[in-house]
């Protein structure tokens, strides 16, 4: 109901960027099948995402995670966050490893793609973004879910592929490759990314072009 | 990431019922030109609505919140009502009568409807809710468009007339008519609802019936 | 599958522009209550979409047929606009006033928002449309409808006054006065648009503006 | 607006089904890079595709194409399949084999997955279908983004492998293996099926279970 004075109150984060950063599935318990067995890897991972996410910060490029609802429906992302920090949780080496910021956006999802049944559309389009670089886990199924959503709402998709993981190596890699070639992915190390260029680069004419056939 | 041990938290509170009440942005700090003038009758619709929810919790009737997130992408539904709560906001005397209790659900929403880029659908599926009382602000807009967008679902929707309110009587009664009138809304004093009623009616064969043709 | 050598058959109407017609419901056979008594008026809207669709196209704005799928899934368009013109139904004088032509675009809709599990919004995207001028049946339903999602959308709406109507005067009315001050729409005769201008007007940086809270 | 008297035209397939065959851009002129080679394996497809719709058919499973829009906007799907049956295009041998009938549904896609901006999921609701078996082209491309958005959807997904292709064979098996191990997705010879078994499976209580956790 209509324009609160006290509505901005969130910082100085970038509210238009043609580029984000989206987190996926990163504040996770990883309690469940194979999350013992992947945790060395995730832990890893947060080290990376945690290192892209400080240069991302430094140039202006937003977070954004994208997160399931633990507790389904009545949590909200703080009680998450405090869920995979304070409990103990197998995944909690990795959760304190990408600890949200204040200026952070976050989109709770309640399947396997960001996009589905969320808002996370229509905040990257408040935020002009046109490329997302993802990070999180697991490579196979949300990331891939997610990276499949955003490819056919013409925004360009960046792989950080040491900042994503899966429960096997296997399906980590098969995965990367259909991001590579089905969905047009650039696939590379977080360390290659030349975010300033990513920030700098002009906004398209609009972000859907042309719908072309496809296979 | 996988069914998490700990993810049963949430109290007592149905996990599926034919009918659920909906509290449209009653969290609100009615801080928005008209919203002096409908203080008053805001504050009882409140206490209507706060009677109205009492009931339906003490038969088992689930309620949601669906609100606007105050503060734009980066709050969560705790803060919201923290903010209406403890700030300095016009809305207090009408967030105070309506706080969440824990086993509520919400629901924030980027724009009017209630539907629109939310997980609200989704999770009237999961709870196998068939018919909606609407509660809540604004009649003529967030009340009224959520109350289109549950007819073209094929929700049945009850329009609890003391527990909506608008800018102005007039736009309260207009809204009020076309809701009855198009969208075969039932509209009536939230004391004349049979709760109980409601809440062992039979499901249909399922929600969506043969989509008709329709004016 | 791939982009076909043959693609490109439609002629030389604008695939950029931004305003575009929106005719709704009006290939129509009116066989429902109320149809009767309303065919009088819907052969003057008839005309006067006719006459206003022939002044877009002259200065090149896209007309979009929005349309009920009349035999339910199995229909197309052609077939729906053959039903009207060749059998012997009430709404015939009707559709042969507005007879689409082969460059008009044409969207099937299943309930009464044109943007309701449609393509209408990725179709609006790539013609870049940010106003749209609404015609069509009923003002009060699926006109109403369909402008309140347009609204949603940041999409401004303008409806041709005389280019819509409702099985009542009261409802069509009341419709009108709804559009015009909730939805912000601009409500004027046809023969009052200044198509050549609104033809011309600069794109606005993105239509989505930066999501403002609402009642 | 309103119901037709006439609106009942369309035979005798059943309006009602657990199980839907969907056949994904088989209409298809195979104008793009890959086509030629893929055609051998295209007419071995849509000969399998033929046989299993037959089957289908005399069992009462109601068939659904799913097709890219040709012509992008304007075109229909009858003029769809005119294109690929009577001009000279690469891909008339595989449409002559799987030609709709009058009682077939279909939806037009704009984008890859047959849910994106279309009305498929509101006609698999309304035909109550929970188990979707799939077949047609490209096995990795639009066959994958179809199956990933139903899994999500919580339907239950058949790949007939036999009725699937792609523009190379490692792509089609790797798709395949991500359908089976991500989408727990059953892959099968289509003469395996035991399609009267799949029609008379009693319904579960709802499409949509308890959305869990995942990966």
């Amino acid at each position: 109901m209509g324009r609160s004075k006290k509505s901005d109150l969130h910082g100085n984060a970038p509210d238009s960027c043609p580029v984000a950063l989206l987190i996926i599935d990163a504040i996770n318990d990883l309690e469940f099948p194979g999350g013992a067995g992947m945790l060395p890897r995730a832990v890893r991972m947060a080290r990376n995402i945690a290192a892209l996410k400080r240069r991302a910060t430094a140039v202006g490029i937003p977070t954004v995670y994208v997160n399931d609802n633990f507790g389904r429906w009545r949590s909200d992302f703080r009680r998450i966050v405090a869920h995979c920090l304070d409990d103990d949780v197998r995944g909690r080496p990795v959760a304190e490893l990408v600890v949200p910021d204040e200026n952070d956006y976050f989109v709770l999802k309640p399947k396997h793609s960001g996009f589905y049944n969320t808002t996370l559309d229509l905040l990257l389009e408040y935020l002009r973004v046109e490329t997302l670089i993802l990070a999180g886990i697991a490579t196979d199924v949300c990331v891939l879910f997610t990276a499949a959503d955003a490819y056919m709402r013409d925004l360009r998709v960046i792989v950080a592929r040491d900042c994503v993981t899966a429960v096997t190596p296997a399906a980590h890699l098969a995965a990367l490759a259909q991001m590579r070639t089905v969905l047009k992915a650039e696939v590379t190390p977080s360390r290659s990314l030349d975010l300033g260029r990513l920030k700098r680069r002009r906004p398209r004419r609009a972000r859907l072009g042309r719908p072309s056939r496809h296979e």
